[in-house]
This record gives C-alpha cells, structure tokens and sequence, in this order.
C-alpha cells in the first residue's frame, strides 16, 4: 500500500482571510486534487493573510511538524505592496526550483498576456516541495494541468511517496533513463 | 482627466554618454511612446555611464524624486565586464518581476538566437515600474512591442494612472476577474 | 592563427567519481565538441564528487589558475539532496546569465516534461562562461545543440578567441548591429 500523500493548502488573501469576501482558492485546489490524483492524499488546508512573517510560520509548520510531501499556495503573487507570497517561499526554502516559475508563467501566458506580472515560485523545503499558484480558481486549474506531469517525479526524488494520477487530467512523467538519487 | 504618465528614459552607454558617438537609445525610445501610448505623458530623461554607482542613483532619483511611474533603461545588459545595468537594477529593487525578464528574452529569441545573452530583468521601487531594454533601436521597440501589453496593468496595480495605448501598435489588458489590491 | 579554445569540462557525480558506475558524462562532452567546434581546442577534464565546496574549488581552479573559455559542467542539477551543481555554481560567479537556464530548460521541455526540475544556470567568472548541462549523455547533447548558436560571441564578449564551429550542427550567430565592448 502507498504511503498518503501529505497536502498542505495555503490560501493567502487580506480579504478572504477577514471574511470580507469567500475564500475561492481552497475549494479550487481541493476539486482540482480530487479529480486529478488517485493516490490517497490528505489536506492540510490553512486561511491567513498577506503577511510575510505568517505565511513564512505557515510553510514552515506545513514543511516540518506536518511533513506535508507537497504545499501549494494561491494568492500574493503579483505586484502590488501587499503581495509577498514569494519573497516568503524564497525566505524559508533550502532550493528554488526556477523553472516551476518560468513554467507556470509560460502556460499562464497563452491565456492571459498578463501572466508576465505574475511573481510565483517553486522551492523545496527539507523534503517538501513548494509551490506558488495563481490566486483565481481558473488560472489555479489551467496552471497545475499545464505543470503537474512533473511534480510527482520531483517528489520521488525529494524521498516522498509514490504518486498516482487520474491518466485522462495528468499523464504523470518519469525518464527511464534518470537513474534514481542514492 | 487622467494624470499624466511620468516616465523615466536612461540610455546607458559609456561612448554615448562622453560623446563617442551619438546615442540613439532616447530616439529610439522617444519615438515608440509617441506612437504607442495616448494618455499624455512626460519623458525625464538621462544619458550615462555604464558604472553601477551611477545607473544606481540615477533609478532611485527618478523613482523616489521625480516620481516616475515607469522607468526604462537601454544597454547594459550583456555579458561584458562593463554591462552592470541588471546588477544596478536588482540592487535598488524592492521586488523583482521575473516575467519581464524571462518574456523580453523570449520575444528577442524570434529575432536573434543571441537573445540568450541578454540579462534584461524588471522590478519595482516603491511605486515605479523598472524595465530593462536591449541597447538596439530596432531590438527596444521588439521589445516593447513584446510585452507591453501587460504594463498598464501592472502600473496600476502599484497605484499608478490608468495609460491608455494606440490599439492598433498595444493592445494593453486588464483581467476581469482580477481583484483590484488594497 | 587563432588561440586554442580552453574547454574545462567537469562530470559531477558521486556514483561514477567513485567508480560505483563509469562515468559517460566526459565521453559525451567530448563527442559533441569533436563534431561541432572546428577552432582547435584543448580539455582540461574533472570527475569529482556531488560536494559543493569540490565543485566550487574545481570551478575555481578551471576559470582561474588553466584559464579556461568555457567551463562545462554535467550532474547534479536536479532537486535531490546532493544535487547542488547550481548553488556552487552561483557562489563563485561574478555575473549570472539567466537566459541558458531558461533556454536549456525550454530546450529540454520538447523532449521531457520534467525539464522543469533541471536547476540549471549559466553564469560568468572573470572571462570563463560557465554552464550547467543535464546529465544524461542523450539530453547533453539535446542541450548544446539547442543553445550553442549564442556561445562563441558570448565567449568573444567576455575577452575569450573566436570561435568556428562546425555549420552542419551548429551555426554561430553573431549579430551585426551589436557594437563590440570596449
């Protein structure tokens, strides 16, 4: 039996988190979770505000006291003054992990020429592998069909489990030829 | 009525700026605001020497003092010992935007495979929009044509004036779905 | 005559520096520039260990003390714990060229999608131009195929010989308009 695979799920938001308006983007991941990835998985699901200091506690609790497998955050990924997710992801991580940004940019564009504006980031912590996602539940599911099929192979590599996707959303890739890290 | 755009133009060039030959990065850029942009703006611009102290103050003079919106650099931004224009950019940063970056790469790799070179970044400064462009006339206005849909957007969204464009040269977007910040 | 091209090429890899495997890293390296550069050339070649302090020291020694143009290196760009070839990569650089990572990755993207997790960079070192390839013998050869085009005026930016290769594989651009650095 696989081991399941530990999810944390950081929506950050200002208003979402003040209730001045629902938070969409946890409701997203989980759908999007749900239908793409047949392994059991389990979420870890967090609410808080565009505040560095507590985005950097919430990754790091995530990381290390859950040992969540993978963390996805939605939301503070742009320019203005409040957006701080990625200068917290970069803060507490040990890897970036460039091109999940470059990637998640470069799907997002053939949607919207605004992607350009988008500041998100990939890292791994320990053996966690972070991500930043956009923060509208649209973009939330066109960014990870367009970069999923790599993350299942990043999280064997970083010592987690096994990963198994629904084949019709995400053909998950493996090379053949990369021998496996000691 | 709208604000006038207050953009900042620096030509950075060692020969340009002590009279080797004449700088045609201002023209260059001059011309293509001229063309592209309706919403009246204000060129305050500077000619000088690829020499990282200088090209720093020279930013953060038209950033915080001027208070300009927008500020485009021109040259600078190869491989040789004096191109120092990214370095002086990224030092006086408080974000950086990667997208610019990797987008006004990939726009000039239509044109010439030695777009690789070029280490073009964006950032912001408090309220200003840092971008920087090739040396080359005919690479600038590529370049603009690349990727200046998603501008107007972003000077928005750190509490600029809406700048509204010639649609038939930039089409600028802005998302609908996109929350306006705080 | 032109001076000879000083190549360092480096194979980082615990597996084959300790004799676990044979290393097919330098054979590749080898076999690519014996096809595609005709400048003459000399390897300096490095098996070491994925240990960031002996591959900075091993970076060092190329660029500094045998003077080499161009430094190759291949393993240990990957996000598993002893993958670390771009953080001593970036320790010892004086400028980062973020274009080769991005381009090695949008190259290595058309043939698998878990190109994103190469970490991958270029950087520069005084006038030696170092770049990070993959480590597979198939995807070094995809890589270099892809990028190369820009090297030799890359090289020649920085105060290294021109460089002739081989126009069947590849045709090195340079641009007309660029002015040469003083």
């Amino acid at each position: 039996m696989t081991e399941p695979l530990r999810l944390g799920l950081v929506s950050i938001s200002d208003r979402a988190s003040t209730g001045v308006y629902e938070d969409r983007g946890l409701p997203a991941l989980r759908d999007w979770f749900g239908s793409a990835v047949k392994t059991p998985w389990q979420a870890h699901e967090r609410l808080i505000q565009d505040d560095q200091p507590t985005i950097e506690a919430t990754l790091i609790e995530l990381c290390d006291r859950v040992g969540c497998h993978l963390v996805l955050t939605t939301g503070g990924t742009g320019p203005a003054r409040r957006d701080v997710t990625p200068e917290a992801t970069l803060a507490i991580a040990d890897k970036v992990m460039p091109g999940f940004g470059e990637q998640m940019r470069q799907v997002s564009l053939k949607y919207v020429p605004t992607a350009i504006l988008s500041r998100q980031v990939g890292v791994i912590r320990g053996t966690s592998l972070i991500l930043n996602l956009p923060g509208q539940p649209k973009a939330i599911k066109e960014t990870l069909d367009g970069i999923f099929a790599a993350v299942p192979y990043c999280i064997e590599l970083i010592g987690g489990p096994m990963v198994e996707t629904n084949e019709e959303i995400i053909k998950a890739f493996r090379p053949k030829s990369a021998p496996r890290p000691a």
